[in-house]
């Protein structure tokens, strides 16, 4: 139940120890035809015509609607429930409690064991769930929910850490609210290192709680198909859910299928289910019948999840030529009402992303009255990214260096947040930064004067990586070659909306040689497709393209060898090219598969692949360098990106178009949490968050980001990697986004805004500000 | 498109050669857990709760539903199609005709390339498709259908052989209405066998043309994702209708999806799709919605195929102590306007079940203005039988032997019908007729006075196989174990009803040792499963069963060396029992799959498994020896079938109680054959069918049969046929058993009706015979 497991890819200790690499198991691509190119997605028909059917578009004969009665208070008891005026109503077919059988599973891992149930009594943030309906509409089924008496003993609430904290708070969870000891991490001596150091900045930083809004709400239709429970949901990661599903109504993993055919955006907040499969489980299992269970955009964003916010302080010192000499960062956050997590991952571009001896990061997590944080692309960087790459840039103006110039003073070829310091199998960073900087026109543009009318132009940058990217196992792929030469491809990942199947596809063209047009995919799927872990922490890519890539050869290896069989010729001879079977030695013509004897009687071959682990306790990383260019309105305080350039080490482009798309998918929402996203609650009445729908959350859009972003690709030929060479991309295209932004904005204004987002008020708050804070001056 | 590739079998001549059979690649099973057992099925709670979802039940948002126009005339030409009236109503959403592009691809395939096209203007049988609808709702379908104005010019048509063979009978198909040359299979000098005989006797026989009468009907439901098909059918054989499609609409088979999980009863009538699907997919493809277009009762008995009538004369010449010289059959048929295999298979039992070195068959075949016939459960077979099985005991009295005794005085080890004669695999058939006899109480029962009054009782019995069963290549079988130590089986066949999934669970249960319960299925899906043909030809037990087994012992290979390593153990001394890899030594605890680590750290563990031959050129088949009690009122002329009892060999028995069941349904289909099933066509007027429902065709039910009949499993221990020992059981439990039941009445009344189905009618013709007809002393 606990998502971040596959989220987080901790590094292996045992793997970790640094080597020479063998050569690859699999000998990687030199030359492709179709990879890297631009492929529209193989379902765009399917998705711009409306004809795909996602979870939320799945409608079962006699299905029955479910809502869900929810706890209006920040902090409370639940003390009665009263169903009766409820179940009276027209159409209601069950109705749920804590009360009713198979709800009291825990929900919410925590280290001591579950810290909740479905319908835990002690609801610790508004928006908790308290009961279930399931009815013969949707209208019927959200009036009996609210027709639903419930009596609460309400308690003070907390929803910012300072007041959970605060002497005399009323304990969330256990007996403090503070959710554990702080997390330290730490190399070197800090203190030698700031003593060494010729030039000291220090600053505080901030960031907002974003939520994930996917495009998709939450939810899913559940059905029982005899004694094995089918779940069609919106989802990362059908096995994970599957799993969940399966601990929570206690069957066994063969009976329960989970269905993600298409889903409509995630960011982390898909990779596991959520209680609602469960009540809509139950309640399918009650009435005999299917209950299709979606949230509404309010619950989602009241109970489904969020990035915190984090409240952080960056000490960096270096020596006059910008080595640095020692990093410091102190970060104090908060993962809501259930989660230890709030801080994860926020120190991560201090420990690892450039070369220092002396770092050291505290992490400290407080228990609040909302609801727990999930995964959100690239969970904790773009946080630390913030305050660490703006702490950059003050360095290089107390020390006179340009920002690009300090960041290639301080670059590192190992990953230095590992045990025992592994070499990446590859590093473009110095590529991104250089080759990011020229592409853009840095230099003339950083020198460019900006004017001293009320728009104010100015460039920033900033580099990030990620700590996953690097994917690996587990993941099995089947590849079945049918008798007229086409193909079918079978795996377990879903498609975020990010294009994977295309790219899987592509892979399969690019060994067999058949158009892409005579290939279908079968993925996301429980019951039909084999395993793997969810879409997230931008491994879907290096996991499954290497599986893929195993599964068809090992394909490929049956076919050559059958034809061997059928030409008289020896295996070592022949290739596959153009859906054929080739002599490399021209000894025989072509055979196409269709007439491949073998393949016709046995009606099918088919090639079993996994994602083997391959780079030798080296380490993988993507790596990124982000420049934007702001016009900033001094009168309104407005800002407006006017020109972006994302240059990315990810590797191996497989697709080109929906790379691009990625990346720009990236800028935006790192647009959304430099200038416009914030969750707010209402820490003075009731504790509930006020900011639950579009309009009062702001997330921007494809008009709020430069009309032409710039997407370089930085591919350093990554042989060792994986037998693609492909990284993740999804996660560092989005870590330096909102940094750079920040660091354009005070380019602009001489300024900093610290604090995210950077609204008009807080824009014009930072140009009012006495002179003393005026401290950026124009590098 | 042509099913009955998949149905008859032909023997391979190069397979056939006789030879010593060597060791099989798998070890048979000696003892068995689960196999052999009573098993509920595993879908049973499905199926009678009505969760099941059959093709005829998917429902999806924005569905269409379709109807047929159909010609009115046994034989006519279309002149002119007007569907602006149609096109004006209420709801209609598309209309299909001839001129609409895609509907020009031929259909009913024959040796001179295709006889048709989806609206043939030259319609050959009363029912014929002559154009389409698609509307909202069904009602507005059918209205608009009936709307469609259509001229014929009506031509003379013939719906009996006689009348089609006549001079001056109006070809249906190419110059004459003969199908092609009589065919002729001969061994040895029946001439010379005749002269050697001491007795001959002949007779004439003949059974009605039957209709299929599944309990659902035939249609589909068909949908576009994007640029794939997919079909949502009632079939047994998913893969030949994806063939099908593939072809008709020119796309590739992975752009074909055909679903089939749930189907209510085939008999050979679904083994491949029909026009309806090709028509659904057209009007989903025009519209950009998904069409619905089941065919009513009413249809499919007009159009959807059926078992051909046939009229043989059977002459069979033998020695003093029973031993056959020679045997004679001369049969003509007629398979409908489409079809020359009206005869298919009437000649088997004469050519194959008793010893006989001179035999000649010759089967002619006639086109008539009907619907053309499809493969009906063992098609010819019980034809055959009839006449065969009738003349047997018309010689039994001639030479005053015991029916039984004469059958046993003629048994063969060895196929006479194929190529070379090879050996059985095994036969039991001396067996059925000893056990079955004995367990019937045969003597007893066959002295026993019936009586004097109006009701007679008599008891027959008749032999009987089927020339498949042996099952084969090809088939693709997937299996996965999950991490908690549940697993799945993939698998491309469909479940007829028969209990295909359940037996198929229980080898799984049987090799890895866990519950049933711990096991779920996915079949019957081209997008999600391998390959496999229909499910038909009763092979599926024998080509899927041994293809599980393989599956799933390559998935053991792998569990067992995988725990091997963690325990290090050496891999020859593991096994695996109860869910866990245990030490045949002793050296270590079981290890259950739950803990075996690199199940956990994969995911999945795949087998893959194929049918690969195996009976290294011997035959294999499946025999029966059945035997039947009647009353028969010989004022009324009723028969009442009062005892029954069916001794089958078909190999291992892998559930006993779905055995039993297809074994109580043959006898009951027999029973429709020999006393009640009739299809009528106007002959005087327009040559349309004139029984069409359930109540003018009269298929008998579970009333109709004794209440207790009797089943009786004959296992040769079959270690040769291939890995599981099973042989087909659904066609040959069928075959003997109405010419069993004429044998009873003959029996019973001292007159035999040579002509099904032995209506009252017949009976008391046949009482009131003259006495040079009453040829039939009581033996």
């Amino acid at each position: 139940m606990n998502p971040c497991d596959f989220e987080h890819e901790v590094p292996d200790p045992a793997a970790a120890a640094p080597g020479t690499p063998d050569a690859p198991a699999v000998e990687p691509w030199r030359e492709t035809r179709v990879v890297g190119t631009r492929q529209p997605r193989v379902d765009a028909y399917d998705r711009v015509s409306g004809t795909a059917v996602y979870a939320s578009d799945v409608s079962l004969p006699g299905m029955l609607h479910a809502a869900v009665t929810r706890c209006p208070h920040g902090h409370a008891r639940v003390t009665r429930v009263d169903t009766s005026r409820a179940e009276r109503m027209p159409g209601v077919r069950a109705v749920l409690t804590a009360r009713s059988p198979g709800t009291d599973i825990g929900w919410y891992p925590g280290p001591k064991g579950p810290m909740s149930t479905i319908f835990d009594p002690h609801c610790r943030f508004a928006g908790e769930e308290v009961a279930a309906v399931a009815a013969d509409t949707p209208y019927q089924a959200q009036d009996a929910a609210r027709a639903i008496e419930v009596d609460y003993d309400v308690l003070p609430f907390a929803v910012d850490v300072d007041a959970a904290r605060a002497p005399g708070a009323t304990p969330i969870l256990g007996d403090s609210n503070l959710a554990g000891e702080p997390r330290v991490a730490q190399r070197g001596e800090v203190a030698a290192g700031f003593a060494t150091a010729d030039a000291i900045v220090e600053g505080e930083f901030s960031t907002a709680a974003e939520l994930h809004v996917p495009i998709e709400l939450h939810g899913c239709v559940a059905r029982w198909d005899g004694a094995r429970l089918v779940v069609w949901d919106s989802l990362q990661g059908v096995f994970p859910a599957q799993a969940t599903l399966a601990r929570a109504l206690r069957l066994p993993l063969a009976r329960v299928r989970v269905i993600g055919p298409y889903m409509g955006g995630g960011f982390g907040s898909k990779l596991d289910t959520g209680k609602y499969a469960v009540i809509a489980a139950l309640l399918a299992q009650r009435t005999g019948r299917p209950v299709r269970l979606f949230m509404t955009r309010e619950e989602t964003m009241l109970a489904i999840g969020n990035r915190p916010g984090v409240r952080m302080r960056v000490k960096v010192g270096a020596k006059k030529d910008g080595t640095l000499t020692a990093i410091e960062l102190d970060c104090v956050g908060s993962g809501g009402a259930y989660s230890a997590d709030g801080t994860s991952g926020v120190d991560y571009q201090a420990l690892d992303l450039y070369r220092c001896p002396n770092v050291r990061t505290q992490s400290t997590n407080v228990f609040v009255n909302l609801g727990p944080e999930r995964p959100f692309r690239a969970p904790g960087h773009p946080q630390g990214s913030w305050g660490l790459e703006q702490a950059l840039d003050l360095l290089a103006i107390r020390l006179n260096l340009d920002p690009v110039t300090l960041r290639l003073r301080n670059l590192t070829e190992v990953s230095q947040a590992r045990p025992n310091q592994p070499r990446y199998t590859s590093t473009g960073f110095r590529q991104c930064l250089e080759e990011g900087a020229k592409a853009f026109g840095w230099a003339e543009a950083r020198a460019r004067a900006t004017g001293t009318g009320p728009l104010r132009r100015g460039v920033g940058m900033a580099g990030g990586m990620w700590r996953g990217g690097g994917g690996g196992p587990p993941s099995t792929i089947v590849v079945s070659l049918r008798p007229d030469g086409s193909a079918d491809l079978n795996m377990g990942a879903s498609d975020l909306g990010t294009g994977t199947k295309t790219w899987a596809v592509m892979i399969v063209a690019e060994e067999l040689g058949i158009p892409m047009d005579r290939i279908s995919v079968e993925h996301a799927d429980t019951g039909t497709t084999q395993f793997t872990g969810p879409s997230g922490g931008s491994k879907t890519v290096p996991t499954e393209a290497p599986a893929i890539r195993s599964a068809v050869l090992e394909l490929k290896r049956q076919v050559i060898e059958l034809a061997a069989a059928q030409l008289g010729a020896d295996p070592a001879t022949l290739g596959v090219a153009g859906g054929a079977v080739v002599s490399n030695t021209g000894a025989t013509p072509p055979l196409p598969f269709d007439r491949l004897r073998a393949l016709g009687q046995r009606g099918v071959l088919v090639g079993v692949g996994i994602r083997t682990p391959d780079t030798h306790g080296l380490a993988v990383n993507p790596f990124a360098a982000h420049f934007a260019e702001v016009e900033v309105n001094v009168r309104t305080g407005e800002v407006k990106m006017t020109r972006y350039l994302a240059a990315q080490d990810s590797g191996r482009v497989m697709n080109r178009l929906t790379y691009d798309n990625q990346v720009f998918g990236a800028i935006t929402q790192g647009a959304g949490l430099a200038l416009t996203e914030e969750r707010v609650a209402d820490a003075a009445h009731h504790g509930r968050v006020l900011t639950t729908n579009l309009h009062d959350y702001k997330v921007p859009t494809a008009l709020d980001v430069p009309p032409e972003p710039v997407c370089l690709p930085i591919d350093p030929q990554d042989t060792i990697c994986n037998s693609t060479g492909a990284k993740g991309l999804g996660e560092p295209a989005l870590v330096p986004a909102a940094a750079a932004v920040a660091n354009a904005v005070a380019h602009a204004i001489g300024r900093r805004v610290a604090h995210a987002p950077i609204t008009p008020a807080r824009v014009l708050e930072a140009l009012a500000a006495p002179p003393a804070q005026k401290r950026e001056a124009r590098s």
